[in-house]
Protein backbone atom coordinates (compact mmCIF):
# COMPACT_ATOMS: atom_id res chain seq x y z
CA UNK A 1 0.00 0.00 0.00
CA UNK A 2 1.48 3.50 -0.84
CA UNK A 3 2.19 5.24 2.12
CA UNK A 4 2.39 9.31 2.91
CA UNK A 5 4.64 10.38 5.68
CA UNK A 6 3.19 13.89 6.91
CA UNK A 7 2.68 15.75 9.83
CA UNK A 8 -0.68 17.73 10.19
CA UNK A 9 0.46 21.11 10.71
CA UNK A 10 3.39 20.87 7.97
CA UNK A 11 2.43 22.84 4.86
CA UNK A 12 3.80 21.12 2.71
CA UNK A 13 1.92 17.59 3.81
CA UNK A 14 -1.20 19.33 3.54
CA UNK A 15 -0.93 20.05 -0.07
CA UNK A 16 0.00 17.08 -0.78
CA UNK A 17 -2.96 15.30 1.05
CA UNK A 18 -5.05 17.71 -0.38
CA UNK A 19 -3.71 16.86 -4.09
CA UNK A 20 -3.81 12.79 -3.39
CA UNK A 21 -7.64 13.49 -1.93
CA UNK A 22 -8.23 15.71 -5.36
CA UNK A 23 -6.80 12.71 -7.36
CA UNK A 24 -8.52 10.24 -5.54
CA UNK A 25 -5.33 8.54 -5.15
CA UNK A 26 -6.09 6.46 -1.90
CA UNK A 27 -2.97 5.71 0.73
CA UNK A 28 -2.23 5.32 4.01
CA UNK A 29 -1.17 8.29 6.27
CA UNK A 30 1.84 8.11 8.60
CA UNK A 31 2.39 10.76 11.34
CA UNK A 32 6.07 11.95 11.36
CA UNK A 33 7.40 14.24 13.68
CA UNK A 34 10.35 15.28 11.81
CA UNK A 35 12.16 17.17 14.91
CA UNK A 36 12.57 13.62 16.23
CA UNK A 37 14.77 12.58 13.17
CA UNK A 38 13.71 9.03 13.56
CA UNK A 39 16.74 7.22 11.55
CA UNK A 40 13.84 5.49 9.41
CA UNK A 41 12.85 8.57 8.23
CA UNK A 42 15.69 10.09 7.86
CA UNK A 43 16.71 7.09 5.49
CA UNK A 44 13.97 8.05 3.03
CA UNK A 45 14.67 11.74 2.76
CA UNK A 46 17.97 12.67 4.51
CA UNK A 47 16.93 16.35 4.18
CA UNK A 48 14.45 15.18 7.40
CA UNK A 49 11.68 17.26 5.36
CA UNK A 50 8.17 16.19 5.09
CA UNK A 51 6.34 15.15 3.06
CA UNK A 52 7.79 11.59 1.79
CA UNK A 53 5.44 9.24 -0.46
CA UNK A 54 6.56 5.91 -0.74
CA UNK A 55 4.49 4.39 -3.85
CA UNK A 56 3.65 0.89 -3.18
CA UNK A 57 6.65 -0.58 -6.19
CA UNK A 58 8.95 0.98 -3.41
CA UNK A 59 9.52 4.31 -5.15
CA UNK A 60 10.26 6.83 -3.03
CA UNK A 61 9.19 10.77 -3.38
CA UNK A 62 10.51 13.23 -1.23
CA UNK A 63 9.90 16.62 -0.87
CA UNK A 64 6.34 18.47 -1.80
CA UNK A 65 7.85 19.83 -4.96
CA UNK A 66 9.01 16.87 -6.60
CA UNK A 67 5.86 14.93 -5.21
CA UNK A 68 3.41 17.20 -6.79
CA UNK A 69 5.34 17.41 -10.19
CA UNK A 70 5.79 13.40 -9.92
CA UNK A 71 1.58 13.01 -8.80
CA UNK A 72 0.69 15.15 -12.30
CA UNK A 73 3.05 13.25 -14.33
CA UNK A 74 2.16 9.64 -13.07
CA UNK A 75 -1.39 10.36 -12.67
CA UNK A 76 -2.79 12.00 -15.62
CA UNK A 77 -6.79 11.48 -14.49
CA UNK A 78 -7.95 14.41 -12.84
CA UNK A 79 -5.40 16.74 -13.63
CA UNK A 80 -4.45 19.45 -10.92
CA UNK A 81 -2.46 21.35 -13.78
CA UNK A 82 -3.70 22.79 -17.22
CA UNK A 83 -2.77 22.10 -20.43
CA UNK A 84 -2.37 24.97 -22.11
CA UNK A 85 1.71 26.34 -21.73
CA UNK A 86 0.27 30.20 -20.63
CA UNK A 87 -2.15 28.25 -17.78
CA UNK A 88 0.78 25.88 -16.43
CA UNK A 89 3.06 28.91 -16.11
CA UNK A 90 0.70 30.86 -14.09
CA UNK A 91 -0.60 27.83 -11.49
CA UNK A 92 3.60 27.56 -10.89
CA UNK A 93 3.65 31.28 -10.53
CA UNK A 94 1.27 31.23 -7.90
CA UNK A 95 2.86 27.84 -6.16
CA UNK A 96 5.53 30.14 -6.06
CA UNK A 97 3.77 33.29 -4.56
CA UNK A 98 2.47 31.11 -1.90
CA UNK A 99 5.37 28.91 -0.64
CA UNK A 100 8.03 31.24 -1.08
CA UNK A 101 6.68 34.81 -0.22
CA UNK A 102 3.64 33.82 1.86
CA UNK A 103 5.62 31.59 3.35
CA UNK A 104 8.50 33.65 4.47
CA UNK A 105 6.03 36.66 5.14
CA UNK A 106 3.00 34.80 6.93
CA UNK A 107 3.43 31.04 7.13
CA UNK A 108 7.10 30.86 8.69
CA UNK A 109 6.20 33.96 11.06
CA UNK A 110 3.24 31.89 12.39
CA UNK A 111 3.22 28.08 12.09
CA UNK A 112 7.32 28.22 11.88
CA UNK A 113 7.20 29.94 15.52
CA UNK A 114 3.97 28.63 17.53
CA UNK A 115 4.42 25.03 16.62
CA UNK A 116 8.06 24.20 15.02
CA UNK A 117 10.42 26.51 16.46
CA UNK A 118 9.20 24.73 19.97
CA UNK A 119 8.97 21.33 18.60
CA UNK A 120 12.89 21.80 17.36
CA UNK A 121 14.20 23.07 20.47
CA UNK A 122 14.72 25.91 18.91
CA UNK A 123 13.23 28.60 21.88
CA UNK A 124 10.06 30.12 22.41
CA UNK A 125 7.86 31.92 19.86
CA UNK A 126 9.30 35.39 19.09
CA UNK A 127 6.01 37.58 19.34
CA UNK A 128 7.23 40.34 17.29
CA UNK A 129 7.68 38.36 14.34
CA UNK A 130 4.16 36.36 15.55
CA UNK A 131 2.89 40.15 14.80
CA UNK A 132 4.62 40.62 11.94
CA UNK A 133 2.92 37.31 10.50
CA UNK A 134 -0.29 38.94 11.37
CA UNK A 135 0.34 42.41 9.73
CA UNK A 136 1.69 40.63 6.56
CA UNK A 137 -1.52 38.28 6.23
CA UNK A 138 -3.64 40.78 5.50
CA UNK A 139 -2.69 42.24 1.98
CA UNK A 140 -2.20 38.50 1.06
CA UNK A 141 -6.14 37.84 1.48
CA UNK A 142 -6.47 40.79 -0.34
CA UNK A 143 -4.57 39.69 -2.93
CA UNK A 144 -6.45 36.12 -3.07
CA UNK A 145 -9.89 38.03 -3.05
CA UNK A 146 -8.88 40.09 -6.10
CA UNK A 147 -7.82 36.76 -7.72
CA UNK A 148 -11.51 35.27 -6.82
CA UNK A 149 -13.28 37.46 -7.74
CA UNK A 150 -12.16 37.70 -11.35
CA UNK A 151 -11.30 34.21 -11.92
CA UNK A 152 -13.91 30.98 -10.57
CA UNK A 153 -10.11 29.82 -8.91
CA UNK A 154 -7.06 31.57 -8.05
CA UNK A 155 -4.93 30.54 -11.38
CA UNK A 156 -8.27 30.02 -13.81
CA UNK A 157 -11.18 28.71 -14.66
CA UNK A 158 -9.85 25.31 -12.84
CA UNK A 159 -9.51 24.15 -9.52
CA UNK A 160 -5.38 23.31 -9.50
CA UNK A 161 -2.30 23.07 -7.34
CA UNK A 162 -2.21 27.34 -7.21
CA UNK A 163 -5.79 26.77 -4.95
CA UNK A 164 -4.82 23.81 -2.93
CA UNK A 165 -0.98 25.64 -2.06
CA UNK A 166 -3.12 28.29 -0.90
CA UNK A 167 -5.62 26.46 1.05
CA UNK A 168 -2.45 24.19 2.53
CA UNK A 169 -0.76 27.30 4.03
CA UNK A 170 -4.17 29.21 4.84
CA UNK A 171 -5.58 26.18 6.44
CA UNK A 172 -2.78 25.67 9.08
CA UNK A 173 -3.11 29.11 9.82
CA UNK A 174 -6.68 28.93 10.65
CA UNK A 175 -5.66 25.85 12.81
CA UNK A 176 -3.83 27.77 14.96
CA UNK A 177 -6.77 30.58 14.46
CA UNK A 178 -4.61 33.35 12.64
CA UNK A 179 -6.67 33.91 10.27
CA UNK A 180 -9.06 37.59 10.02
CA UNK A 181 -11.52 36.01 7.64
CA UNK A 182 -14.24 38.32 8.54
CA UNK A 183 -12.36 41.34 7.08
CA UNK A 184 -11.93 39.62 3.71
CA UNK A 185 -15.08 38.97 2.00
CA UNK A 186 -13.23 37.33 -0.92
CA UNK A 187 -10.81 35.56 0.52
CA UNK A 188 -13.23 33.51 2.46
CA UNK A 189 -15.68 33.14 -0.08
CA UNK A 190 -13.04 31.55 -1.90
CA UNK A 191 -12.04 29.18 0.87
CA UNK A 192 -15.87 28.17 1.96
CA UNK A 193 -15.61 26.61 -1.59
CA UNK A 194 -12.50 24.90 -1.63
CA UNK A 195 -13.50 24.09 2.55
CA UNK A 196 -16.67 21.97 1.28
CA UNK A 197 -14.60 19.71 -0.91
CA UNK A 198 -14.46 16.06 -0.23
CA UNK A 199 -10.67 16.60 -0.27
CA UNK A 200 -10.75 18.87 2.88
CA UNK A 201 -12.51 16.61 5.10
CA UNK A 202 -9.30 14.88 6.39
CA UNK A 203 -7.51 17.74 6.81
CA UNK A 204 -10.83 19.20 9.24
CA UNK A 205 -10.71 17.13 11.68
CA UNK A 206 -6.72 16.83 12.22
CA UNK A 207 -5.87 16.79 15.74
CA UNK A 208 -2.36 17.67 17.05
CA UNK A 209 -1.69 16.92 20.80
CA UNK A 210 -0.91 20.20 22.88
CA UNK A 211 -2.09 22.15 19.93
CA UNK A 212 -6.12 21.73 19.80
CA UNK A 213 -7.43 23.46 17.08
CA UNK A 214 -9.17 27.10 16.74
CA UNK A 215 -13.00 26.94 17.71
CA UNK A 216 -14.04 27.88 14.04
CA UNK A 217 -11.65 25.20 12.25
CA UNK A 218 -13.78 22.28 11.24
CA UNK A 219 -16.96 24.44 10.79
CA UNK A 220 -17.93 25.01 7.17
CA UNK A 221 -19.31 27.79 7.78
CA UNK A 222 -17.24 29.92 9.74
CA UNK B 1 13.37 38.52 -28.87
CA UNK B 2 13.20 36.42 -25.92
CA UNK B 3 14.22 38.57 -22.59
CA UNK B 4 15.53 37.64 -18.92
CA UNK B 5 15.33 40.07 -16.44
CA UNK B 6 17.84 38.96 -14.03
CA UNK B 7 20.66 39.92 -12.07
CA UNK B 8 24.27 38.53 -11.64
CA UNK B 9 23.90 37.35 -7.91
CA UNK B 10 20.53 36.22 -7.74
CA UNK B 11 20.59 32.52 -7.25
CA UNK B 12 17.49 31.71 -9.21
CA UNK B 13 19.00 33.94 -12.03
CA UNK B 14 21.90 31.76 -12.40
CA UNK B 15 20.01 28.68 -12.60
CA UNK B 16 17.97 30.01 -15.34
CA UNK B 17 20.82 31.45 -17.76
CA UNK B 18 22.39 28.03 -16.91
CA UNK B 19 19.15 26.20 -18.37
CA UNK B 20 18.76 28.59 -21.05
CA UNK B 21 22.36 28.40 -21.89
CA UNK B 22 22.87 24.27 -21.68
CA UNK B 23 19.34 24.29 -23.87
CA UNK B 24 20.68 26.62 -26.57
CA UNK B 25 17.92 28.90 -26.03
CA UNK B 26 18.85 32.61 -26.99
CA UNK B 27 17.94 35.24 -24.79
CA UNK B 28 18.42 39.11 -24.46
CA UNK B 29 19.77 40.01 -21.04
CA UNK B 30 17.91 42.84 -18.99
CA UNK B 31 20.03 43.18 -15.53
CA UNK B 32 16.80 44.15 -13.02
CA UNK B 33 17.69 45.53 -9.35
CA UNK B 34 15.28 43.60 -7.58
CA UNK B 35 15.06 46.12 -4.81
CA UNK B 36 14.38 49.38 -6.61
CA UNK B 37 10.57 47.98 -7.21
CA UNK B 38 10.81 49.35 -11.06
CA UNK B 39 6.93 50.22 -11.90
CA UNK B 40 7.29 47.86 -15.32
CA UNK B 41 9.49 45.22 -13.53
CA UNK B 42 6.92 44.67 -10.79
CA UNK B 43 4.08 44.49 -13.69
CA UNK B 44 5.85 41.93 -14.82
CA UNK B 45 5.53 39.94 -11.69
CA UNK B 46 4.28 41.03 -8.88
CA UNK B 47 5.82 39.47 -6.04
CA UNK B 48 8.92 41.48 -7.34
CA UNK B 49 11.37 37.91 -7.83
CA UNK B 50 13.90 37.36 -10.39
CA UNK B 51 13.82 36.09 -12.63
CA UNK B 52 11.68 36.70 -15.23
CA UNK B 53 11.48 34.90 -18.85
CA UNK B 54 9.66 36.99 -21.63
CA UNK B 55 9.09 34.63 -24.61
CA UNK B 56 9.05 36.75 -28.19
CA UNK B 57 5.22 35.51 -28.07
CA UNK B 58 5.27 38.10 -25.24
CA UNK B 59 4.21 35.21 -22.62
CA UNK B 60 5.76 36.26 -19.27
CA UNK B 61 7.07 32.99 -17.07
CA UNK B 62 7.87 34.44 -13.15
CA UNK B 63 9.77 32.68 -11.13
CA UNK B 64 12.30 30.50 -11.52
CA UNK B 65 10.40 26.78 -10.47
CA UNK B 66 8.08 27.99 -13.28
CA UNK B 67 10.39 28.94 -16.02
CA UNK B 68 12.29 25.88 -15.49
CA UNK B 69 9.17 23.60 -15.39
CA UNK B 70 7.84 25.21 -18.67
CA UNK B 71 11.31 24.98 -20.40
CA UNK B 72 11.62 21.42 -20.24
CA UNK B 73 7.88 21.45 -21.07
CA UNK B 74 8.36 23.76 -24.22
CA UNK B 75 11.87 23.32 -25.73
CA UNK B 76 11.99 19.32 -25.32
CA UNK B 77 15.29 19.10 -27.63
CA UNK B 78 18.56 18.75 -24.87
CA UNK B 79 16.50 17.70 -21.92
CA UNK B 80 17.34 18.70 -18.12
CA UNK B 81 14.99 16.10 -16.98
CA UNK B 82 15.45 12.50 -17.35
CA UNK B 83 12.55 10.60 -18.93
CA UNK B 84 12.12 8.05 -16.25
CA UNK B 85 10.03 8.71 -13.06
CA UNK B 86 12.04 8.00 -10.61
CA UNK B 87 15.30 9.47 -12.13
CA UNK B 88 13.02 12.43 -12.34
CA UNK B 89 12.08 12.08 -8.39
CA UNK B 90 15.62 12.39 -7.53
CA UNK B 91 16.31 15.36 -9.56
CA UNK B 92 13.79 17.14 -8.20
CA UNK B 93 14.32 16.09 -4.72
CA UNK B 94 17.84 17.64 -5.29
CA UNK B 95 16.80 20.63 -6.56
CA UNK B 96 14.28 21.37 -3.12
CA UNK B 97 18.03 19.85 -1.15
CA UNK B 98 19.18 23.32 -2.95
CA UNK B 99 16.73 25.42 -3.40
CA UNK B 100 14.79 24.92 0.22
CA UNK B 101 17.83 23.20 2.75
CA UNK B 102 21.00 24.90 1.51
CA UNK B 103 19.20 28.40 0.32
CA UNK B 104 18.01 28.34 4.30
CA UNK B 105 21.66 26.76 5.74
CA UNK B 106 24.07 28.23 3.38
CA UNK B 107 23.08 30.56 0.41
CA UNK B 108 20.52 32.80 2.50
CA UNK B 109 23.33 33.47 5.21
CA UNK B 110 25.94 34.62 2.72
CA UNK B 111 24.75 35.60 -0.40
CA UNK B 112 21.74 37.48 0.94
CA UNK B 113 23.55 38.78 4.29
CA UNK B 114 26.54 40.47 2.05
CA UNK B 115 24.28 41.54 -0.74
CA UNK B 116 20.96 42.13 -0.79
CA UNK B 117 19.96 42.65 2.68
CA UNK B 118 22.03 46.29 2.28
CA UNK B 119 21.05 46.68 -1.50
CA UNK B 120 16.96 46.42 0.05
CA UNK B 121 17.80 48.82 2.73
CA UNK B 122 17.21 46.22 5.50
CA UNK B 123 20.42 46.97 7.54
CA UNK B 124 23.91 45.79 7.50
CA UNK B 125 25.43 42.02 7.25
CA UNK B 126 25.39 40.47 10.87
CA UNK B 127 28.80 38.60 11.12
CA UNK B 128 27.13 35.10 13.78
CA UNK B 129 24.95 34.63 10.66
CA UNK B 130 27.61 35.24 8.25
CA UNK B 131 29.91 32.50 10.65
CA UNK B 132 26.80 29.88 10.83
CA UNK B 133 26.73 30.23 6.64
CA UNK B 134 30.79 29.24 6.45
CA UNK B 135 29.90 26.80 8.95
CA UNK B 136 26.95 24.98 7.43
CA UNK B 137 28.83 25.11 4.18
CA UNK B 138 31.29 22.34 4.88
CA UNK B 139 28.88 19.44 5.48
CA UNK B 140 27.01 20.25 2.02
CA UNK B 141 30.22 20.15 0.14
CA UNK B 142 31.26 16.81 1.34
CA UNK B 143 27.58 15.82 0.48
CA UNK B 144 28.12 17.27 -3.04
CA UNK B 145 31.45 15.11 -3.22
CA UNK B 146 29.41 11.84 -1.68
CA UNK B 147 27.22 12.38 -4.50
CA UNK B 148 29.63 13.18 -7.53
CA UNK B 149 31.86 10.04 -6.36
CA UNK B 150 29.29 7.88 -7.13
CA UNK B 151 27.56 9.18 -10.08
CA UNK B 152 28.71 11.06 -13.50
CA UNK B 153 26.45 13.97 -12.23
CA UNK B 154 24.64 14.89 -9.18
CA UNK B 155 20.91 12.90 -9.44
CA UNK B 156 22.33 10.30 -12.04
CA UNK B 157 24.46 9.67 -14.98
CA UNK B 158 23.39 12.79 -16.57
CA UNK B 159 23.93 16.21 -16.62
CA UNK B 160 20.25 17.94 -14.61
CA UNK B 161 18.92 20.24 -13.73
CA UNK B 162 20.22 19.10 -9.83
CA UNK B 163 23.84 20.10 -11.20
CA UNK B 164 22.57 23.49 -12.48
CA UNK B 165 20.66 24.15 -9.10
CA UNK B 166 24.29 23.28 -7.25
CA UNK B 167 26.27 25.11 -9.31
CA UNK B 168 23.66 28.75 -9.31
CA UNK B 169 24.25 28.34 -5.87
CA UNK B 170 27.64 27.57 -5.54
CA UNK B 171 28.56 30.07 -8.12
CA UNK B 172 27.28 33.06 -6.40
CA UNK B 173 28.91 31.66 -3.31
CA UNK B 174 32.34 31.01 -5.35
CA UNK B 175 32.02 34.80 -6.74
CA UNK B 176 31.78 36.29 -2.77
CA UNK B 177 34.73 33.85 -2.03
CA UNK B 178 32.97 31.89 0.08
CA UNK B 179 33.69 28.14 -0.90
CA UNK B 180 36.67 26.38 0.70
CA UNK B 181 36.91 24.16 -2.03
CA UNK B 182 40.54 22.95 -1.14
CA UNK B 183 38.87 20.92 1.77
CA UNK B 184 36.00 19.13 -0.40
CA UNK B 185 38.10 17.15 -3.35
CA UNK B 186 35.03 15.50 -4.75
CA UNK B 187 32.76 18.56 -4.91
CA UNK B 188 35.68 20.67 -6.24
CA UNK B 189 36.23 18.03 -9.11
CA UNK B 190 32.32 18.13 -9.84
CA UNK B 191 33.03 22.14 -9.45
CA UNK B 192 35.52 22.17 -11.74
CA UNK B 193 33.57 19.82 -14.67
CA UNK B 194 30.37 22.40 -15.31
CA UNK B 195 32.42 25.31 -14.53
CA UNK B 196 34.13 24.32 -17.71
CA UNK B 197 31.28 23.89 -19.72
CA UNK B 198 30.27 26.40 -22.49
CA UNK B 199 27.23 27.65 -20.34
CA UNK B 200 28.94 28.67 -17.93
CA UNK B 201 30.82 31.31 -19.95
CA UNK B 202 28.73 34.20 -18.94
CA UNK B 203 28.25 33.49 -15.56
CA UNK B 204 32.24 33.75 -15.22
CA UNK B 205 32.51 37.32 -16.75
CA UNK B 206 29.52 38.72 -14.12
CA UNK B 207 30.47 41.96 -12.46
CA UNK B 208 28.65 43.67 -10.08
CA UNK B 209 29.36 47.41 -9.09
CA UNK B 210 30.87 47.46 -5.64
CA UNK B 211 31.20 44.04 -4.91
CA UNK B 212 33.80 42.24 -7.46
CA UNK B 213 34.17 38.58 -8.02
CA UNK B 214 36.68 36.89 -5.60
CA UNK B 215 40.03 36.52 -7.23
CA UNK B 216 39.64 32.64 -8.44
CA UNK B 217 35.92 33.34 -9.43
CA UNK B 218 36.78 32.84 -13.19
CA UNK B 219 39.66 30.78 -13.34
CA UNK B 220 38.73 27.05 -14.47
CA UNK B 221 42.21 26.01 -13.08
CA UNK B 222 41.03 27.42 -9.01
Amino acid sequence: MRKLYHFPLSVASRKVRLALAEKKIEFESVIEKPWEKRREFIALNLSGELPVLKEASGLIVAEGYAILEYLEEAYKELPLLPDEPAKRVEVRRLISWFDQKFAREVSDKLVYEKVFKKAYGRGWADTSIIREGHANIKYHLAYIGWLAERRQWLAGEELSLADLTAAAHLSALAYLGDVPWDKYGGAKDWYARIKSRPSFRSLLVDQVPGTPPAKWYHDLDF
